[in-house]
């Protein structure tokens, strides 16, 4: 059971199962608090059997911002995000965050909450701030292609449409009733208005 | 400089700018980070004196929230809030929280950033879900009195409008253009849409 190659699985714990802990005690710990120690503890092995799988803390910090990252990213590149007019692009790709973020939730969870202390979050932010530049670009497009109703301000609205967006995964969680349709309404409410008035 | 009463408010710090120092403290290093050895050391002034005015690093925290939460809980008696059609009086709420945040940015952030590890952050938490309670009964009476389009279901509504209000703590700093406007940018953010389509 804890002899030879059999030590590097106890639990059948690999890679993917091993950051999944990780992010887990990242989010409730807080990245700065949580050692390898702990780490090893949450996932039942030993901390040289963790460190064969991820070199350090920080290696697991990456690999985790890295799975949501390249899921948001991915999205701009999809035919929806890359062709058409602005407006509807911007919907394509607000669905598509709605549905990333639901997807996978604690690893857009942990980037959200990254503060930039080390090079890994430093980057990290550096990634979010990229994209953000992206969709504010598209905003702006929108607005000088007259397909957004007069007097909304580029960057103000592609700062609210971000926090609109990422607020989700502060209630969000997989399995409630709605989640199926979350992405469509979410992208109405930024669209249309959370609270649009009748008639 | 040091000795008689003269020693209990070195650097003039008064009970309201410790306060204030602590705030950006747990706000940079997060409050369980935060030792009263830290914030003694921020204040310029010794431990003792900092025991002075608060018993503790709870007591702080709870002044803090306190102060963020009163603001909040005031706007719901405002003769704004409390006549009217409910669709007006929840866009009188969404314009005076961004004016509290505004004008309270570290105490709304540290609020807003609250796990619920201690007792006071645990009680902050329940103000902020009875804050929140409130704002969805009067998204559910806006709904039922047909004020607001078909088709929203007030309970996400309730959340992404709380969403997008807070995450306005994200960026906004004091003294950027565009402050003065921010409250009626917001409410009609949410109430016409983040990006509405022209025409």
């Amino acid at each position: 059971m804890s002899t030879g190659t059999a030590g590097r699985r106890v639990r059948g714990q690999g890679r993917e199962s091993l950051l999944e802990v990780a992010v887990g005690e990242f989010i409730t710990r807080g990245y700065d608090a949580t050692s390898m120690e702990d780490l090893s503890r949450a996932a039942g092995i030993t901390k040289s059997s963790f460190y064969h799988h991820f070199a350090s803390k920080e290696a697991l910090l990456r690999a985790a911002l890295e799975r949501a990252l390249s899921g948001l990213f991915a999205l701009l590149d999809e035919p929806g995000a890359t062709a058409g007019p602005a407006l509807a692009r911007l919907r394509h790709i607000v669905r598509g965050q709605v549905a990333v973020l639901q997807g996978d939730l604690p690893y857009v969870t942990l980037l959200l909450r990254v503060r930039g202390n080390t090079a890994t979050e430093r980057w990290a932010l550096e990634q979010r701030r990229a994209f953000d530049g992206q969709i504010a670009a598209l905003v702006r497009e929108a607005v000088e292609a007259g397909e957004i109703r007069a007097g909304v301000e580029p960057a103000l609205a592609a700062r609210l449409l971000s926090g609109l967006v990422n607020s989700v995964v502060e209630w969000y969680r997989p399995g409630r009733p709605g989640a199926g349709s979350l992405p469509d309404d979410v992208a109405r409410a930024a669209f249309e208005g959370i609270l649009p008035a009748a008639g």
